[in-house]
Order: structure tokens, then sequence, then C-alpha cells
């Protein structure tokens, strides 16, 4: 029987315009990522099963990781994010290295989703993530790199809008407003992240579980109308959150200061599903009404390195796939096409026998850089420009025994429509003209 | 108990250094490819096993594929090759598309290899494949872009040679000649791959259950001793080998007028493992006395579109592991340094406070492309140049308040020395000064 042509399900053929597509989403994630000074690295595909079990959250390990044991009975995963990756590596050269760290990657990571739009088994995800101590100006910065990544391909707070929270204001309120145990307090995380999917019966029914008394849940209705950066200042004075926890003010200053208050809205509702966030979280959210979706999420987490036995050192990241940005991208009319690779030169003959001429012609224009497609069987003359016309050449090079039967090349450039006729001997000249 | 920081075994931990020389690396396979016209495409890391199965030959199958079941009981695997993704690709979709068909990719693939030098379990692979006849310049064109890949990197014939062969000749040579069976010819093909990894004696002994008469063994032997075109030419006519099955004449002379005949001998015991080649196959040998090995394989193959009930499309193409080429370059001392990534300029401050002036300002340079890298902490002046010269940053801003309480911005080129003032208001000339 024959096999299916069909990929894996939940992953991507790339044909080369997806192909170019992507690698254009790549090039701009690097050229971001230097522009901040952030270092490219990259990890296994394979990590043990333990590294994720240790804080990336049940969800993740039970449903969502493809893991198996190997041939020598190790339990690996294939990576689902990246972050307790660069987490480990970090681990090993944190000591050594000068702080804080900046690295970013752009891995290829899977999990078992049930694809739909937006969210498939597959893909790649960039990664961005600093190391050093837990200031607001190591989540500035990579709020700030995100924006400069999106602004890059032209997008601004008409398309795009990155919504915040802070764990550990939500670690407070819940347990000295609240009054919540550590279990209550996970639960109603839970139900937080619930908040938007979920009918406002079924959360009042579910919040009802949690017994908060009158005044309690006032505050906790208080806190969920949170809507601007003013609001949330004069909510946390009225819950006395001590500011050394997080500095929210001179966060919001620096905000404004940056030009990126129009960027930046704070969100009760935002608290992200990982494990290993400790402070900053955040996502950003597609404004367009036909893809309103989180795109990206990320936040700060402080405790990475104890699972290896290492001292602190704080980090703040995110993570960015590529479905969700080529979505957004195309649904707001940001992307380029990228249908055709058109080559400096395409060269043919219309006689016999001169196949390895084409090819020695096209060694050496490639050695002068120009991107040469051969073409070694003998075609007619329209056909040469049909196919020439097709792939878009600049250049077209026919090659031709003249009367005295020695190889003659004929050039046209296509856009200028100027052509000349070079020897084998003068491919020096040739090359000069199609450099044009 | 704290969890391992190393990485799974035979898996790379790309820190900076290592994977900017791995971009390096990628750089100059795109650029090879792109300037022979091949485009880029990339496929699933994981693919349903029946795929390898079908030609990929049972080693593989049984010893060295990573599968599993995945949770809706489908038998997967990570690739541990890009060919039969690559045929499945243009199954789907070659009817629609110009021929020929030319194509290439870097993926990360794994093979449960037993770690060693210049093989790991994990590693990226350049792959090439053009797709449209079984000509010999189809073959002549995927060894003209490896040695063109090779001579990117500044390598030459002193460096690496290319043994190649023909299954057609083989297989006549078996059958026609040697009067094999296709069980025997099986046979005979493993212990040639293995001939010389084994002792001569242990080679004889082999050899003689095969049974072959004194004519018959003679004729293998004057096989075995093929050194030079010429002699195969010679052989070949003496076994009446059908020069339409291969027209090796054309073949060595094409290779001869492209000047490439140093790099591509023929060599009788390269047979390839992989049981879908079926025309050429080649291997890239180092020339370094202490690596001598196989960097590299590929070959032509006609039969990979009827797996999938497809018509025939015959192939050819290699792979290219990052790992085998970047020990080559090592050894030769063709790869250059990749230690720093400089910045084009550090920027921080001697005061208090001025931590989001600062960012701003960074943000200023990083629109005008100016990749910069800023300090939020305030910084004693020596300790800024110190971090500076570290990371090589071209230039170094400092902010500091004036005595009329106004922010400037001293500037130094860290090349010519040269220094200049600007203010928060004039960052335009900042940004100039430092683009130089």
């Amino acid at each position: 029987m024959a096999l299916s042509k069909k990929p894996y399900k939940g992953c991507r053929d790339l044909f080369p315009e997806n192909k170019r597509t992507q690698n254009y989403l790549f090039e701009m994630m690097k050229k971001t990522a230097s522009l901040h000074g952030y270092e490219p690295y990259d990890g296994p595909m394979l990590e043990e099963v333990s590294l994720y079990r240790a804080k990336s959250g049940q969800e993740l390990i039970n449903e969502q990781i493809y893991s198996f044991h190997d041939r020598g009975d190790r339990e690996v995963a294939i990576r689902p994010e990246m972050t307790p990756t660069v987490a480990r590596m970090v681990a090993q050269v944190y000591r050594e290295i000068p702080k804080p760290i900046r690295w970013y990657s752009i891995p290829n990571l899977m999990r078992y989703e049930r694809p739909q739009k937006g969210r498939l088994r597959e893909h790649w995800q960039f990664n961005v993530d600093i190391f050093g101590d837990n200031s607001i100006y190591m989540e500035l910065e990579v709020l700030q790199v995100a924006v400069d990544l999106f602004e890059q391909f032209g997008a601004n707070q008409n398309h795009f809008e990155i919504k915040i929270n802070n764990r550990k204001l939500i670690d407070h309120f819940f347990s000295s407003s609240l009054s919540l145990n550590e279990d209550q307090s996970l639960k109603l995380y839970k139900l937080l992240d619930r908040v938007k999917k979920i009918k406002p019966e079924a959360f009042k029914e579910e919040l009802a579980a949690f017994n908060l008394s009158g005044k309690t849940s006032e505050l906790f209705s208080d806190y969920l109308k949170i809507g601007s950066h003013k609001e949330l200042e004069d909510f946390l004075e009225k819950i006395e959150f001590p500011i050394e926890k997080w500095d929210y003010r001179s966060f919001f200053k620096v905000v404004n200061e940056l030009g990126l208050s129009d960027y930046i809205l704070y969100d009760p509702t935002i608290v992200r599903g990982l494990d290993y966030y400790t402070g900053l979280v955040f996502e950003i959210f597609d404004k367009h009404p036909d893809n309103r979706r989180a795109l990206c999420g990320g936040g700060a987490y402080e405790g990475l390195m104890s699972i290896f036995g290492e001292d602190q050192l704080p980090g703040v990241g995110f993570g960015l796939g590529d479905v969700t940005l080529k979505d957004f991208l195309e649904v707001h009319k940001l992307l380029p096409s990228f249908t055709q690779q058109a080559p400096s030169v395409f060269i043919a003959s219309e006689s016999e026998g001169l196949a390895s001429s084409v090819m020695k012609a096209a060694r050496f224009l490639r050695k002068e850089n120009l991107n040469t497609i051969h073409e070694v069987s003998k075609l007619k003359y329209k056909k040469i420009f049909q196919n020439a016309n097709k792939m878009g050449a600049k250049n077209v090079i026919i090659l031709q025994l003249n009367d005295s039967e020695k190889i003659q090349l004929k050039v046209k450039n296509m856009a200028s429509g100027e052509q000349k006729v070079f020897t084998m001997e003068g491919l020096e000249e040739c090359s000069n003209f199609c450099q044009q």
C-alpha cells in the first residue's frame, strides 16, 4: 500500500515559499536580539523528563509532552519549551561569565496539542532570556525587546498590546488580603487563568467555593475591575502591598518615559500557566478582531537555578512562536510576499553538446557571487526566456556556436533589455555585466 | 536531589561561541545553495516509522532510530535523515512545479549512536537534493554543490576528496559478470561496505563464502584494484557494461572540463549503506592524517516516489553534518574564531537615577540599527570602560549630569579614541557619530 504523503499530525511541511517566509521571521528575530546585545545559543532536542517535572507544571507533563524511554531506558522528552533548557545551560556557566546574561534561541518545539488555527504540535519559538537580578529594569528590557520585534515588522499599538501582571502582587493579595492558604491560592490562580474562557455565572459559582467573606469578596471584585496603571497603584496602596517586593511606581514611570504606555496595560486576570514564574508575567495580544488571541507569553522567574542545586539567579524571558507570529502579521497585512526567489542568472543553450560549457560558465559566475541556475538540456530560444521569466531571472545567458563553431554567450539584462555578447575567455566581463 | 546540568547523552549544549560558529556554517550552506538556485524547505521533526521502514534499511530501523508510540498510538520517529521527508514532500507537488526541483534544508536529526569524535546523537545536516531525471548532469551538479561548499570555506584538493561509485555499475558487475543472485549481491554489497574496516584475512574468509570461480574471483580482484578513471573505463569495457545505464565516459569528460578531476576519484569499495540509492553513490573524505574519515555521503535514487504510489522522479542528493564539517574545518585551521560578538554601543551612567534615560537613549540608537547594550546600574567611570573592553564595544556612551543638572552623553569611539559630548535632544547626531 502506498504511504501517506501528508506530514505527521499538527506538523508542517514547509515548502519553499513558506520556508522563505519563516526565514524572514527568523531574520527579524535575530536582528532584534542582536540590536539588544542578546547572544545566540541552542540546546538538545531531547531532555530528560525530570527537567520538566521539576518546574513546568502538571498539565504539561501529563498531557502535552512527547515523552518516551530511550534504548537505554532513560525517560526523555522532545522539548516542549526552552526555558528549562536555558536554565540548565546557564546553571553550568553563570559563575564564570559577566552578568546580566542575555541569550536568545529559535528552537523547534513539540507539544501534544489538538491542532487548530494558530496552534500546532510543532512550532519554532523565539526565546529571549536575561539573567542577572530581579530589578524592574530586566523586566522592562525584555518587554522592550518584545515591542521592538513587533515594531521591526511595522506593527504598532493599533496592532498589539501587552497585558501584564505580577505574581508577587497576586501572592501578597491572596495571602495577606484574602487570607488564603497556599492550596487555596493555587486554586484561585487557576480560576483566574480561566476567567475569560468561562461564563460569568460559572465563574461566580466556582468563586463561591473559596468562601470569601463580604469584605474580601468585595476586595476581590475591586481587584478584577482594575483597568489602568493609576487604578492599580490606588489598589496596591489600599492593600498595603510592600513596594520593595515590586517597585511598581518606578516600573510604570519608566514605561511612560520609554513611550511604552500605549503598549503595556495592566490586566488582573493574567497569571500564566507555567509554574516557575515568580514576578512579572505578561502576554501579548493581537488587537485584530479576527485574531483576538495571545501571541506570546513570558515572565520573571527566580527559582530555576535551585533545581540544579545552584544559587539564585533571577531571570526574565518570553517565547514567541512562529505560527502565531505569522498569523498576526498576515491578519494585519504586515507580511511581505515570498513567492519568488529570483536568481541573478539563468544560463542555458540552444545547441547540442554545450552542456559542460554551460556548467563551466555557471561555475565561473557563482565564484563571482552570482546566484546562477543552469539548464543542461538544449532549449529553444523562446523556451529559455519563458523559463527565465517564470523564475524571475535578472539576466539570461544563452550559449550558442557562432559561424566559426566558437562558443559565444549572448546575455540579456531582463529589466533594461540591454544585450551583449561575450566569449568563454571573456567570462569576467560577462560576470561584470550581470552584476549591474 | 539536584538535577543534572548536563545535556542528554550525545547531544550538545550550544553556548554562544559554539552557536555563532554553527551559524557561520549554516550561512555558508545557505549561500552555496542559493548560488546554485536551490530553495529552502523544512519538514516535521517527527515522521511515521513506516516512512523509514519503506526504504532506509534495516540497521537504521532496528538500531538507530528514536521511535515511540504517540498518545494516539501512532508509531513515530524523530527524523534520523531527511531524504524520506523531502521525497514525501516532492511527491505532493512534483506534478505542478517546474523540473528540475532544487531544494535544500538544514534540519536537526537524531540517531541512536554511541557518541564519539565526529559522531553525536543529534546533529544538524545540510541536505541538498535535485529531482528531475537520471542524467549524469544532475549527479555532476550535486557533486559541484558539495565541492563549492567546501571551497567557500577555503578548502581545496589538499583538504578533501570525493570518492564515487555507481550502483548500476556494481549491480551489473555482480549479476552479469559474477553471476550472483539478488540475495548474494546484497551480501557482497555489505561486505564491500566493510572492506576498509576489517582485516584482509577476514575479508578473504568472508569472500570465500561466495564461492567465486577462478575466473570470477580474478575479476573481483581486478575490480578491487581499480584506481583511476582510465582503469575504470578499461574495466567497464572488459565486462561489457552497457553505457546507456550510466554514461561514465561523458561523466568523467565533464568532470575534467569542470576542473574537478583532482577532487573526484573512483573507489570500488564505496557502496553507501542506505538502501534507496540506485545510481551514483559518493562519500567525501577528509585528507588530513588526524581526521581520515568520511565527512558526508550522497547519491542518486530513482524509486523513492514509488513508495507514495507516484511516478518515477529520479533524484540526487547528499547530507553533510555540522559536527563532521566543524571537525574538518578545525583540523585544517579553516575555521575563524567566533569568541566575541562586539556591540556597536555600550551605554551606561555614572549617576544615580539615570536608568530610564539610559534605556531611552539605547532605544533611540537601536532604532538607528546600532547594536546596543545598556547597563542601568550606575557604574564608576573606570568600570564602564572595563566592561566595554571586555565585550569589545565599538563605542562607549556615558550619561552624566552637567553643572546645570542636564543630562549629557559623553561618547568615545574605542578604535580612534575620538570623543564628543551630546545632549538627549542631539541623539540623532550621537547616533551618526557611532555609525562611523
